[in-house]
């Protein structure tokens, strides 16, 4: 490589979940069986996560149990029964000290003022550590639970995700930093000039405000988005201070970031101002082949129905059953499926897998990274990724829980400290302030100044 | 009396505002001050509650900031800037282990999916402690902040807050208790059959469900309603668990309590299935010159912007900037109010008070009942309203946060436990065990028994 070695830190976000990311987690004898229902599991896994210094933990969402075959969704927990994100993170909060809490609300079925009081609320409750993973709804089951027959389609759902931002921030901003005087002498609670109502009137939201919530202490909740498209990628650019898109090719990956980075630029915010954390599944043993047993446990463990619904997802729903696992596609069906263009299907259908060899590629991370071996060969790969200026950190999501956090903390976290390549304390009190990303100015703050810098002496 | 005296012990309830019920609070040198941002206030104000052996505590709402003239705003701090009750709560209930957390949320600005989550997640976090006041949104200020130009009038908020509740329960039924087999051996995680959707098709909403937690310890989180009207009071005895409307007079309050068992036992419930619990602003001193000392600091403490906001309000918006503070009303203004029949003017106009005179009678506990005397005094009315049968217990109103319920858990506390009218230590787990109110059963698990029970044998 000809850049120059990077200064900055290595980020760490722990993607979390209840029993693990691969889809046979649970039935490892590691795994916490009851996670879905057991709150003090997430404060260990918390704890555990704060103990590695990690920047953040994070925590996808969907309103709605999971879609699909019952014989795949009986044997499958993940995403049928577990809890409100922000009221799991509000109790783990309670028990944490350092440890960002990130957490994933759809614009598609919330309310932009509720939003707003919700993330302020958690991030005064946590001392600053709370994050905001915007996201909008594509499942038709949400749409359903919220008297809807159909989900938002794509323009109309990033119109009114990127209006719903706008209002949310807008709202943060209503009670400036410093409005609260608490002045017993001149019985003066706040000052009123610095209580700002928004008045919004848009196409998709029409909020009075001012929000009934005083400033968060990070100004606003960190921001994160996962976009793919462009038109998410150019909201993202605008919005976003992390970004947890999945890459799973490091040149793909560089060329992701360069292009993020350069969007950021273009929308005239500084390039480091966005920390690109994609998903690193990493399966860690004290020997490689250690590591690779315990992978290969999780995939023999798959069961064919659960294995079968998730490759038949992966294809865009496509019908598998006259097609038995051990045997590769008939040569049309390979064919036509190659004929998409989709690299995912294309390597697959190319190399001729059988139905079980590409469900079980699929079902450990599902087409994301993973990465199996050492602390020495995980920490090799993220420094490479890392130097490579493919991502500024990774989202580690690991495969059963507790025990595959607790093993890349105790492992691969020295391993990365040693090379200077992560922090060995946490630099600050708030999640923006470990990450390095700047607390915003409150806008009326700022029209104030320029007001005041602007006036005739 | 002749009523034979009662065997059960008064439930306690702690309501709690940032730095307590009485509107000049924050000026007293006990408050804490910054209360409205401060959650580690919240968690030793909730320990504290515990240590009292309080069945729960008790959080209003409101989604707006406190209209009103900002004069007066801007010295009475109360429900301009505080926390979303739930995610308060969830933190909370991370840092107490018994008592019950009862938050508010409106029907009127929420959805019932999103709603039947949080509280079912809050009831997991909590061991089975999370209870949800039901209100409906009254306030324009609160409709500014949803699109809305005006707020629902009474019969559709009502109409649409029974479909809500009704809603809600479904959800919380989505799983039987027993659906999760979690069973390694058969790689079955859950029982298909003890897995239920809704499919509510109705006027206000359509949801299909399932719901997307497992079903909530308690089975539901306890209802709490503060009905007044005919309707709401109909509304509560269908389905709360919890009353606390306000009622301060005894004679009235036997009244409504009759009433209200009536209606409980004629909607096919046990008239004990519902616990009456108005608000009680206690201030205790260890003389009763102590206690009237505090009392009076606080009421000297008003501020008269404040003190005549809060009269204009209680007299449905009336302009008082022609009156003065210290001179009562005109014989014709006082004429004309008292001809409104409303037995708060007409007391307060026939006795010729000053607005000042008023304001202050409002101040403390805004027209709600206010003991003030040393531990006895208070557990003697207590008790007497007790076994007058005109509640099953209090909603205990601090004056003044933190030491106003470290007083009355120090001092009247112990008094009800001699007389053998509190509890000595917590009965049970949940917050139902410890109120005494059934665990309802699962609709689906009841349907099923009674198929069984009829079918042939």
């Amino acid at each position: 490589m000809t850049v120059s070695p990077r200064t900055d830190k290595i980020k760490l976000g722990a993607f979390i979940h209840p029993t693990g990311n691969h889809v046979a987690a649970w039935l490892h004898p590691d795994a916490q069986i009851d996670a879905g229902t057991n709150f003090e599991h997430y404060v260990e896994v918390a704890q555990t996560a704060e103990r590695g210094l990690f920047d953040l933990m994070f925590i996808a969402d969907a309103i709605t149990v999971r879609d699909g075959d019952v014989n795949a969704l009986k044997r499958w927990p993940q995403y049928m029964a577990f809890f409100d994100p922000m009221i799991l993170f509000s109790g783990i909060a309670a028990r944490t000290k350092h440890i960002g809490l990130v957490a994933t609300s759809t614009t598609s079925y919330n309310e932009p003022y509720n939003i707003a009081r919700r993330y302020a609320s958690l991030d005064h409750v946590s001392g600053g550590r709370a994050g905001w993973n915007v996201v909008t709804s594509a499942n038709a089951s949400e749409a359903w639970n919220f008297g809807r027959e159909e989900h938002y389609e794509l323009n109309e759902r990033y119109d009114r995700a990127v209006e719903f931002v706008q209002v949310v921030k807008g709202l943060w901003d209503s009670w400036e930093d410093d409005a609260f005087l608490r002045d017993r002498e001149s019985a003066l609670y706040f000052d009123p000039a610095k209580l700002h109502t928004l008045n919004h009137k848009g196409r998709h939201f029409s909020v009075k405000g001012p929000l009934n919530v005083a400033r968060p202490p990070q100004g606003h909740p960190v921001l994160a988005h996962a976009a793919a498209s462009d038109v998410g990628k150019d909201v993202a650019a605008r919005t976003a201070e992390v970004m947890f898109s999945h890459v799973p090719e490091l040149e793909q990956a560089m060329a992701f970031y360069a292009d993020m980075k350069a969007r950021v630029a273009k929308a005239g915010r500084a390039p480091d101002s966005i920390k690109i954390m994609p998903g690193l599944n990493a399966i860690v043993g004290r020997t490689r082949r250690e590591a690779q047993e315990k992978h290969q446990f999780l995939q023999d463990s798959i069961h064919p129905d659960v294995g079968r619904e998730l490759l038949s997802n992966a294809l865009g729903g496509m019908d598998l059953s006259p097609y038995p696992d051990d045997q590769p596609f008939p040569d049309d069906v390979a064919e036509r499926m190659m004929s998409h263009k989709n690299p995912r299907y294309f390597h697959m259908f190319r190399d001729r897998l059988t139905p079980r060899e590409m469900y079980q590629h699929y079902a450990g991370a599902r087409g994301q990274r993973t990465v199996i071996g050492t602390a020495e060969d995980i920490a090799d790969q993220m420094e490479l990724w890392f130097q490579s200026r493919a991502v500024d950190g990774f989202l580690v999501q690991p495969a059963v829980l507790p025990t595959g956090l607790e093993e890349f903390v105790d492992l691969v976290v020295p391993v990365l400290q040693e090379r200077g390549l992560f922090r060995t304390e946490y630099e600050g009190r708030t999640l923006r302030e470990n990450l390095g990303v700047e607390r915003p100015v409150n806008r009326y703050a700022h029209e104030a100044m320029e007001k005041t810098a602007g006036a005739p002496v």
